[in-house]
């Protein structure tokens, strides 16, 4: 318990960068102006948990009491938050501000940042208590809420600041950006996999996406999957905080063998994302992509 | 009731560049730029209002419920702050991105944002429940608040984005930030004032600064004024919510004469702020700094 943060989405940053340089080695200062925007990612997601764990009212974060639960935090934990989120254009200020590309650091940090947050309303206005209404939940829906509220900041953000300092144009790196989008949408129904069927002890938490009623992709495919039936139980059960309706709807999710269904998933996506991966016309950049494709293909936490 | 925002701070940039540029009629488009930018300040204000009434568990806001105490919203209001937020940059780069103060601009609200969570940082901290320690109150205390939490986004930062579109260097305008701030010092002393000695008819709200033991100007003077045995009347009744304990504190107030002290306080405030305008070589600046003046000397709301 008391784990810290991975620093993932940071330390991905200086990864990127070394691939696009095709591996000569990062001056001191190339790993600084690296490892800054590194930071940068790093103090949006910290500003992002902080706020989202007021508004999911959840209670722990890393093995530790969310800020927000801190008595003498309380809601002081909402400017908290904010000031967290200003690091990142003191940040970008103080060492950017006379680079060619200071502009669209800046312009892509407030893109990514007005992304999350409208990935996060659209979850959170889905998700409101008191209307549970399992038939808008679709695999649509379940895409948009991920590639906005945690595609584009997790894994484009990463390589867009790579590119940035590595002297690209972000114009020229939409398939970029549509292959990474696709590997966190990848990625968020793993986590959402694992939520149900992973080892608490492994990914480190309890899941409780059913309890919350999330739009998970376990509970969008039972419900393309299910009989009539069927459906009445996830009506019936789905979204209480009641360990036998919990029992209830993961007995159907075994019912429909998600497990399998999920390993079909898994093994049809990484199949189309390598196969876009070799078709980018740069083997630096199909470096990058391949690495962040290898940190999370059959992940168990 | 159901009042909504007076669009001061907006209204204030087109009045300002209006000044800047010598009386000479704006065109079609500079009046669409000074008010692209005057939305730019309310889109901020309302978001610091949102997560401010959040903080301060507050009840009403412009007559109206507080957006988080409308029951579907609750603390998805913290999202929606955030929401608000986000049209600053994103009509900073629609309107402005060719502009050659595009940069200065974008630093110019990040500056403003980061100085005012850091005014709320220091209210709210000073202000924590169950540590209510008047000792710490004091007129540096109260000064340094209000100067970050409101003087920058409400005086400096409308007249500095008037600058910005008439061409100028901020830099060079380091006296007129600082003759703003001193209005905004003053402008937050006279809402301390009426908070207490107001009519609620005129300024539209009943005061409530005493019961949430908020460093205000009143009770600064009062601890700077009292005798030993008055301060432990402001000790035993400052900071409580229910009347007879308010009583007190007004009665202390009116004895100290502090409605005399703060006549004086406002005439000393006035005639310094006039002729540190008088001083500046622009008359231009003159008129901007004065029509400020013009619009809160002897306010009653």
């Amino acid at each position: 318990m008391g784990r810290a943060g991975k620093l993932n989405r940071g330390l991905s940053v200086i990864d990127s960068y070394r691939y696009l340089k095709e591996g000569k080695e990062l001056t001191e200062e190339e790993i600084f102006l690296a490892s800054a925007l590194g930071w940068c990612i790093e103090w949006l997601q910290a500003y992002f948990l902080v706020l989202d764990d007021i508004m999911d009212n959840s209670h722990t974060r890393r093995g530790q009491p969310c800020w927000f639960r801190v008595p003498k935090v309380g809601m002081i934990a909402v400017n908290d938050g904010v000031l967290l989120r200003n690091h990142i254009p003191r940040i970008l200020k103080n060492h950017f501000r006379s680079k060619p590309y200071y502009v669209d650091l800046v312009d892509l940090f407030n893109e990514v940042e007005f992304q999350t947050a409208s990935g996060q309303m659209i979850d959170l206005i889905t998700t409101i208590v008191g209307e549970k209404d399992l038939s808008k939940y679709s695999l649509s829906l379940h895409r948009r809420i991920v590639q906005y509220k945690t595609a584009y900041y997790s894994f484009y953000l990463p390589v867009a600041c790579a590119l940035l300092i590595a002297g690209e144009n972000l114009e020229n790196h939409v398939d970029v950006k549509n292959i990474l989008i696709d590997m966190g949408i990848y990625f968020q129904v793993q986590d959402d996999y694992l939520d149900c069927f992973g080892e608490p002890e492994k990914i480190g938490k309890i899941g409780t996406d059913i309890e919350d009623f999330k739009c998970s992709w376990l509970v969008v495919k039972a419900l393309e999957l299910c009989s009539e039936d069927q459906k009445k139980i996830l009506v019936e059960h789905y979204g209480k905080d009641n360990p036998e309706d919990v029992s209830k709807v993961k007995a159907l999710y075994h019912e429909l063998d998600l497990q399998s269904v999920f390993t079909e998933y898994e093994n049809k996506s990484y199949e189309k994302l390598i196969s876009e991966i070799n078709s980018h016309p740069s083997k630096a950049v199909q470096d990058v992509l391949m690495s962040f494709l290898g940190k999370i293909y059959k992940r168990q936490k």
